[in-house]
């Protein structure tokens, strides 16, 4: 929320200096977050591609560097790792032996013995871990998480989390994705465990190729329902598409025993217009730039100040593990038709 | 929807004699709309208990007597049947025979071979028949059906229902009820048929007894989440729930190729009041009475008016089986923790 | 609203005969909801065309007469008057001194001095006398004042009431209508009255003829501004058109010290649809006939439990003056360009 | 509107130097707007209160000066006067003078042969100059104006401006403010003239001290109604209270020949809870800082780029001056209980 208060950049406080590792479109939003943010320094930018780290450093008048020096170079605190997946985990097992307070995009990796072997790394060394779970600091599902945690509905019986993306993503990134599941709904997975206020145990999916028909040869899926139940009965159900035409559709819904929650979509703009055809409102902001600029700038805050606060980091690396290991169980009961438990994974 | 013309009731047309079987609650719905409709004439009432009979009749001008004579009476045409479902199958096999149109309430039985036997004497006899599947005719349901047949969203994908009663019956009704699936579920299974344009083949269910531990004794549940998939991997999730505190939750969503449509709630009046806690509208339609009453309306109407003209009654006897089949493929599902195949049956 | 009571008769209770004088638009509505309501009879049907009255007799059962007939009628109790306008007050008249407890269509006359007369004749029979405010009786508008009255809002300081036809009269209706102030914004200045709490002391009025030139022979307007002014300060709005291409849009919104109140449309069903165009909703209910029918029943039942109950009639005769008053004085306002104080008409 | 291009400031292009006059709390959310563009560079400040100036330049890395050293420096190409409305004329003419690019905050003084004498000098020395009304801005009233002037509603007849602060400022301001109409009505003038598409040529104003009785010693108001007729017959409708419990209510709706067209309000979130009490949803964006900060970034941006680019700054004096005439116009009339034409000011 925008206030007088936040317009003015706090004085006179330690500022965490931070090195960018990955200049494509996420970290493009990164930085224009770091650079944001009162109490921290974009100071260095790599990324295999030249130009892409040239453009963005001189942009923000960082210094275009490689990974290697960003971890050797002692003045710099923290790294944000925006680069490809595969790259994820060697980075943060780097950063967390350079002593670096770590954000890392997720996922950590696609495979989940992979991230068990990486955060046992970060354990090891006590390096401060964030995973970036992005849809946690979006100000409408923050303020409904923490109307939950405060009892307005009583105890959360149902989840019901809508997520369309407006497009599908090109053939050769959806090739390397890991699959639906593990490229998209587990954004969903963690906003289940973010409201859902008990961990899941069990996972049940169903998933066709509607959209394009083509992913089948993958094979991948790009419409899916996921149903998770935890311990005490707690059901989440997860309605994805790779395709929305009336823009980027992210809605949370849950059901207590006293009540009801939901976070809405944003529209382009409150206009409305009425004719003999009815009355018609704006489609939706139209992908996660426009819905979620706001979160990432808040989440890039909440790192900053964790950080220099020596405050846990959250959502951290054991919240990366758990959203994956759901999306590999959705895997395994889309490919076996049952439900699955999570202890099996 | 009500206009000048609807307030007049037509004259000189062929009335439809009802005889109605069963004089409880929701006999007592069907009654008014009978009477409310112009081309038939409830002319007698006959029930188990013998005061709601007498009153029923006495209030509405109709005869007491018994099913017997009714189904023996040559100047009734139509039987409406809404008594206790066990004995629904009967009835229906009795009204066949004895060549009179036939609208039962829902379910025809709680068992599938019962309701195959009782099929097979319907279409031995050529009865037409007609199942209360109410919500078909709900207007907004109504509307949202057309237009997805008028093709505004493109080829359907995905259907979203969700379906929370705004508090549980009895104990005593709940333990003769068959179970939620094809107690409560068995509704948003027809409606799943109505809207996903093609027959689900596989079902898989989650279910949990949060409002009230004690249904597991029963077994039952009260909260549930159901996915249906179709041969062409069309998707319907359903969220079940036997608590509201809001009011009786009934809404559709279905999302397509070219867009999505949804059918949303009616509250209790369009006023709003703010102040500084915010903005406070009126809860939900408190349950089906109110929000279903001009369903039943034009359900009747249909009814007759399809008798009259000689035409296929529907929703059918068939679609009576279809969504009872659904219901029994979630029980197993729910049991036996897997994706249950319809053909398995 | 709908309830599971409502849908039985009350019997045994003492019924209200009613003659209806006139049988052409609203005299149908009318009889409907005559015939609609448990206590009450349609029993004799008159109108200067023959076949209207044979037409809408026939339908409901009741005799075709003349007015003196039903006037001279002692089984007759009540008649509900729903003639054109110049009719009205000699009619009020007759059945006030005939001993008829009365319904008459709002105007009583669209002479200020002739109401007064007639008011007049009606005190000194002591008939009761209730006059056609249907708005009054609409569920959601109800339910504002209810509120209001109950606190909700503080106390009231401004009301706005957004008041558009979908689309004009004909011209020769209009050529007898009074004009704008007098045959369709007579209706808000009761709404005005019926929230604000406090009678009007002053007048604002400005207009144009924006959706027919032609108006400007007459001379009329189409589209207004009226502003009305209490003693201690309230003030209410007025946003009149004769055209409104979305439905019959009627809305009020009512703020006060504490808060703000308001009553929404009724849009033709709930349905939404999105697509690449934006959300679309229906457009509005087309006109009073759909938007008001459930006012209107309410009215009439309203007026027939008062009379079978002997308690005072609301709105009243008084009411029917007062409306018509600030009608008279917003007429003077837009002709002289002034702010009109009502102790001058 | 946020988008990936929106992230990244532009290189290479020239930059306007800007000098601030003012450091209170508009001050703050402008200096804020030009940090925020990126063609612009805020380099001088100045405030009679030399704390907040060195505070302000402090945090921004600007220099604290005085308003004449501004003034008298060639490097400094435009100056932002956010100082009290009685300094505003004088400094525009002495930047004016000075060869300055102006962006003034409304209005330029609350005397209107004042204000046309100030705006002989600017147009004598050809000076661009631009006032601050913001809600021009607003990305949704933007989006408004634009589709009214791109047809969607055919021709404009009415408009209907609803404008309510959370609560009154103190009696202190109030006291210097010019009153209501002056000082608050001034933005919902300019917002009229902005979507009316034509002059109003009447206004017609009523006013009342409900939120205070106080005020009347001033006298001043705090609720009031005003009308607005343009020479075609299009009608405006203002509603103004200085009190509203439910946050800062800022809503424009339009009426034309083919449709309606309104941008509603914003609220804290889009989280809606729903209980035994009805629908909740939260209150609005508290006020204009929070609301307009959007349209405050637009508008700055917007100078800055026009006087970059030599094109008309809009709205321009002649905007000011225009709204301050409605407002004095609507003063007359609410003293003077009479329709007033604008020539008469």
């Amino acid at each position: 929320m925008t206030t007088l208060e936040s317009l003015l950049p706090s004085t006179g406080v330690a500022a965490l200096s931070i090195g960018l590792i990955g200049a494509g479109r996420i970290g493009k939003v990164h930085a224009a977050a770091i650079v944001g943010t009162a109490s921290a320094q974009l100071v260095a930018v790599c990324d295999a591609d030249a130009d892409a780290a040239d453009d963005l450093a001189y942009r923000h008048g960082a210094t275009v560097t490689s990974a290697a020096d960003i971890l050797a170079d002692d003045s710099i605190g923290a790294v944000l790792i925006a680069t490809s997946t595969d790259s994820h985990a060697d980075l943060v097992e780097r950063a967390a032996r350079a002593g670096k307070a770590i954000f890392c995009e997720k996922p950590l990796d696609l495979d989940v013995a992979r991230v068990r072997a990486c955060l046992a790394v970060v354990e090891e060394t006590g390096a401060p871990l964030m995973v970036g779970f992005n849809r946690r600091f979006d100000p409408n599902f923050r303020a409904l998480h923490d109307q939950i945690a405060a009892g307005v509905i009583g105890d959360v019986e149902t989840v019901c989390i809508t997520s369309r993306d407006p497009s599908p993503p090109p053939m050769a990134y959806l090739a390397r994705s890991g699959g639906l599941f593990r490229d998209m709904t587990i954004h969903d997975f963690d906003m289940a465990r973010f409201v859902l206020g008990e961990e899941p145990v069990s996972v049940s999916a169903a998933g066709s190729a509607l959209v394009d028909a083509a992913l089948a040869s993958l094979p991948d899926i790009d419409t899916a329902a996921i149903t998770l139940v935890t311990a005490s009965g707690r059901i989440a159900q997860i309605c994805n598409s790779r395709r929305a035409t009336y823009g980027y559709d992210q809605r949370v819904e849950v059901h207590g025993s006293t009540g009801m929650i939901r976070a809405d979509n944003v529209h382009e703009s409150t206009v409305e217009v009425a004719g003999s055809g009815g009355y018609v409102r704006r489609p939706l902001q139209r992908f996660f730039v426009e819905r979620y600029m706001a979160a990432y700038r808040a989440e890039v805050a909440a790192f900053v100040r964790a950080v220099l606060d020596g405050t846990h980091l959250s959502p951290d690396g054991d919240a990366g593990l758990r959203a994956l290991v759901l999306a590999e169980a959705a895997a395994r009961s889309h490919a076996e038709r049952r439900t699955v438990d999570i202890d099996e994974i």
